[in-house]
């Protein structure tokens, strides 16, 4: 055992974190009131920063252009960068393109790479992942009305989805539809890249989410797909591997979200250190001095560090023993650091008083934003009984 | 003890809910992404038709055009008008306006009463309450540094306000000025009448909360006092009685605020079970059989009933044995009602899923705008010293 | 709505309080280390008292030698007994007799009442109820082993039970048994009055239950039922109605519960204040000055005060339109109100650091042995399934 | 970073595991009933296995007869052997005496060692160790009234101690007394050898503690010291270091103590696990299959894994960066694992209904034993205000 984060790693640490205080906090509060568009040309200015330093895409291998960070590495990365909502999308980090990105580089042909993935790596475009569908729970995955029926050498694709984040302004998405419906239900799906300039696809809206439609990258689109034709090549993987290459990258994926929610803790509490330290009850009274604003920062400070343990143990067993070893940690991590998140956000709201409620500090939008932590990507609740009958499993139990 | 509703009041509160269920439910969806303003001239439709039906002002005498219920009907009326955003808009009894027109009636001039509350009893005008200041904490309510100097027969109010919620459209403020700096803190304030078109006063910005700046009603101005001068007569009761009039008010205004949130909760709940039955996990699989979800149910009924007869009870105690002696339960029903409904609105939102965090249900606008229930009108943390001191003196502790 | 207690009862519940401070806290002392066998005579002495002061069986008719309290008025007296251990035995008002009582006062015949109801009115005798099965679930109550098989004039019982409390020195036990196998569950079971001298009734221990097997009325009965003959006329009611007897004494039992649990919540939240200003924690600094401390005053303070109202509806509701049609209420209580006694106890330990698990306090005894709350009478879970599935069906479900 | 177990380590604590299952966990019901006394002989039998496969006291150096584990070695070794209430005792490392022998090991002079230390290692003697005060917070441990006046040769001893465990057949105690009262705080007290035989050592009563006085090794001794007289050599260490020892062994000491608790969350977690499997609701229905319990399950896995990690993460601190600058972790686990141990063994006495409160599972004794976790060795409270001004302090808070 040995819990000790490498010299090098821990420079490369101390640098984001003070280019995220230095760069990125000051944006916070231009953001208010803006689109996410008008931010964008100032985000670019900050990426030229970012390749400057060779931070750009850490998570993505030398030979593409990225920083080329072990999995961990980029993990501890992942939680600086999420000190400020800006931080993943300015060092080519940011959610749905990077999950995008690794697919294409595990399981891209070399021309879909070439023609779908350059232009991610170089951050020229963007990209969505259309999996969710409003008539059928994430809870259950592989439940999906949305079809590709293969006519010649094409994929019409009909079908209605939901909180498709980021499609506005995407380049392509990358396209959940069943082509195999007479499969067993985990080999019915296939993912399939369509351009979202092809005809039939329809973007309804941004879905207005906590009192917001947002835009562009920072958005969740409706999508229609009606009678979308891609040619058959666009398809990832085998037919019916979707769920396969959906799953590949759960693992992952799961260790970066949680990471994420880890630095939003973390600041957070940053945030209540600093209030507590500078507001005063009455003269001389500083709220700092109060008991339960002490165990806010304690109970915070204690719940982080577990979970962020956890996290990193997940993520480290993902790397050792695999993925499918490490089932109950990756459901487990889901639910656990999302609440943990969610609680001291919560009291970091709390201990700021009015102030907490406005755009003044960041913490509002993390209550408004992250409050999905635990709902997509599966629910707590689904993820609690993923856990539940692996330990049963474990105790003997066969269900009947 | 009697728990029972006399059956006048049950039907009065029947044809309410039927109301707000048939007129005011369809108005959310239409108030996705438009500006209060926008909603206006809709809702004064809807204060036509609430005219016709005689429940204008459910809480003003019948004398000044009201439907003079007492003060527990009023209650629960009140709570039935929380279950949509706009029931005491549309019913005329919105604060600030309601806590405002008390004032008047109370403490008004013959004069002020013909010049502010008129318009307020038509509808025809709105006003704001300038209290909260940004350096100063709410916790401290005698800690304030706006300032009114007596020169001539005029005041001359100097200051830096937030919080002044609907300042934005109003058409006077009452505003909550240091008159007498070396009287015992409990008397050094005043409340004066400041009409919003006075030369100084200025209205900096509606302060973005949980990233919406509102406006019209539905905003919390920020204001700057610079040399702002009203005749003397402006003055609310005597000098140095600012302190004594707000907390008259303060008990029946605390029932009323809980007893929206109990509405709120109600309609919470109602959404979760109604989401619970139509939501289909897998085909023949609804919601509503997870126990999960019926634990939520269960445990939200549970602690509503409970929370809304501790408020109904605190009123009944104002009634009867006055606001000085229910200042234990007073402050108790604070913190505890505000919990409860925070907890229970959180719950349905994880019971919709994706779709609980959209504009597409009410439950993420109650998530966003009730969040400072915790805070404003003293935080938790000072209602709970409170209880926690008068508890402890009635066994036997003098503070040293 | 009326929220007030007549005087005349107030002033019983004050006698009551304070008979119950002077005489019965100084026995929680003696009591450590001692078996309730020894302790018995002292109790005996204090029912003389409390038979003197009139007070002797509140919940029984005067007819039968009872103060003939209503409803409500013996739930807030129940309260009072709560606030120690000893004074629902000492006022002849302890479970399992209070309720064996009442269904023979109800059900019982003539001679039934005769022989087995006088001694327990005189307080000469003790009771039992023989309803739960080891190997069968409290949440399941119609799945039971136990059969009463009619051979001539006679029961033939056979059967394992426990948690048959207080069967260790009683005269007779109430056996829940099949005697209908073949009819509709709710229809097979019937209660049939056992002397426990029967032959084949075997004691087979005082379940030992967090660390004491307790004795006499103190204790819980395994009991092996072996081949019992009892006369037909033994049988409470109609053959098969053991269910609707068991059920119609559910509703009212249930609200002597809770209010002892209220009794218990307040007893500990008593001796928290009393122990914050006791105790220095440096000198000059009481623990009462503490936030943490006064958090817990006024948390436990407000979910008391909610919970004994919500308890106190519910017997209003019961009383008034009937204990089905409070089923929601009935059940909410059960989980609402062990949950809160169970917390508030908690942080009175706590509060009173070491001491607080010693059995220098009382807190100890109602942390161990009411803990059980949560279980008996149906789990937590059972409850709030009940609860849900009303809601749920309110609002249209209909379950496949 | 890593996470993994060396292959040997991990060797090691299956044996023990599995010993622990198959040796100790049928002495559990065996207990029930008895006084700790009367198992000593069997324990001894167990220590005689023990000592055979070499596993005798895994803390101490094999130079003295021990195992000679590394710290985190033996951690890990701790959380096995807490799966049973012997396993510590069985295996010579057992508090208070491991406690003792460590200091004797660091700071004791080779006479004390050869009288004292020699039995302990032996395990033909116990010890105790004597510090806390009825009459003074635990949560202030430099305000003691016991005082250690030097009369030439000899120390007379005079004081009031209690919650001096195991105090009742110990061969001697380790006494914390002022002995300099006019130095700073942190200098005043030293530690001084008491023999249990020593003329004015009166052990006046082993506590009753959630019900039970307790005997032998399993107690917690109340003890007078009245003039009571030892050699000034049977002080440890410089006079006025009785601090400095105790601090020394607080960061190694605390992190046994949570790894007990984790592995009393883990014993109480399999326990849930197995009896959710084993019983039945109606026939073919588990409670494995109720969601309910899922999420115990669920909930209580994530929360032993979090704070498991964080436990060990503060040992590896510990042994690589010292206690003083771990000193946020080791405040941190106290309150955290002693939370997540209590709020598991609640569950799992939740999951086995009736049969959780009785003394057929170990269960109850976790509950009533260790709640005092949260009190003994700093309440939660004190740990929590201690976290939170370091943090404050990181962030540049300097206390008025």
């Amino acid at each position: 055992m040995d819990f000790s984060i490498p010299t090098q790693t821990q420079e490369i640490l101390d640098r984001v974190r003070q280019f995220v205080a230095d760069e990125l906090y000051p944006l916070e509060r231009q953001a208010a009131g803006r689109t996410f568009r008008e931010l964008v040309p100032r985000l670019h200015e900050k990426r030229d920063l970012v390749r400057r330093l060779g931070f750009w895409q850490p998570q993505i291998p030398r030979a593409h252009g990225g920083m080329g960070l072990g999995f961990l590495e980029h993990a501890l990365v992942s939680e600086q960068l999420a000190y400020s909502p800006y931080g993943h999308y300015v060092f080519g980090a940011q959610a749905p393109d990077a999950g995008n990105m690794e697919i294409l580089l595990e399981f891209g042909t070399p021309g879909q790479r070439q023609r779908w993935l350059q232009p991610l790596l170089a951050g020229t475009a963007r990209s969505c992942f259309s999996m969710t569908e409003p008539d059928r729970p994430g809870s259950n995955p592989v439940w999906l009305e949305t079809t590709a029926v293969q006519e010649g050498d094409q994929y019409v694709i009909n079908g209605h989805k939901w909180f498709t984040t980021a499609a506005d302004g995407a380049a392509f998405a990358i396209v959940m539809a069943v082509t195999n419906p007479d499969a067993p239900p985990h080999l019915r799906a296939s993912q399939i890249i369509v351009p979202t300039d092809a005809a039939g696809f329809q973007l309804v809206r941004n879905i207005p989410c906590m009192g917001h439609a947002g835009d562009d990258w920072a958005s969740h689109g409706e999508i229609v797909y009606d009678q979308v034709r891609v040619p058959v090549e666009n398809r990832l993987g085998e037919e019916g591997a979707g769920f396969a290459i959906a799953q590949s990258r759960l693992g992952p994926g799961r260790i970066h979200h949680c990471m994420r929610w880890i630095g939003i803790a973390q600041r957070s509490l940053e945030l209540m250190c600093q209030r507590a330290i500078a507001r005063e009850l009455a003269p001389g009274q500083p709220l700092a001095d109060q008991q339960t604003v002490q165990n806010w920062i304690a109970e915070s400070q204690a719940e982080i560090t577990a979970a962020r343990l956890m996290v990193l143990d997940a993520g480290w067993k993902i790397d050792h023993i695999g993925a499918r070893a490490a089932r109950v940690e990756i459901s487990a991590i889901k639910f656990h650091a999302a609440r943990v998140m969610l609680e001291v956000v919560d009291r970091a709201i709390q201990a700021h008083g009015a102030l907490g409620v406005t755009d003044d500090t960041v913490l509002q939008y993390f209550y408004r934003h992250e409050r999905s932590a635990r709902i997509y990507d599966g629910p707590d609740e689904v993820h609690k009984r993923v856990v539940a009958r692996q330990l049963l499993k474990r105790h003997g139990y066969r269900r009947r």
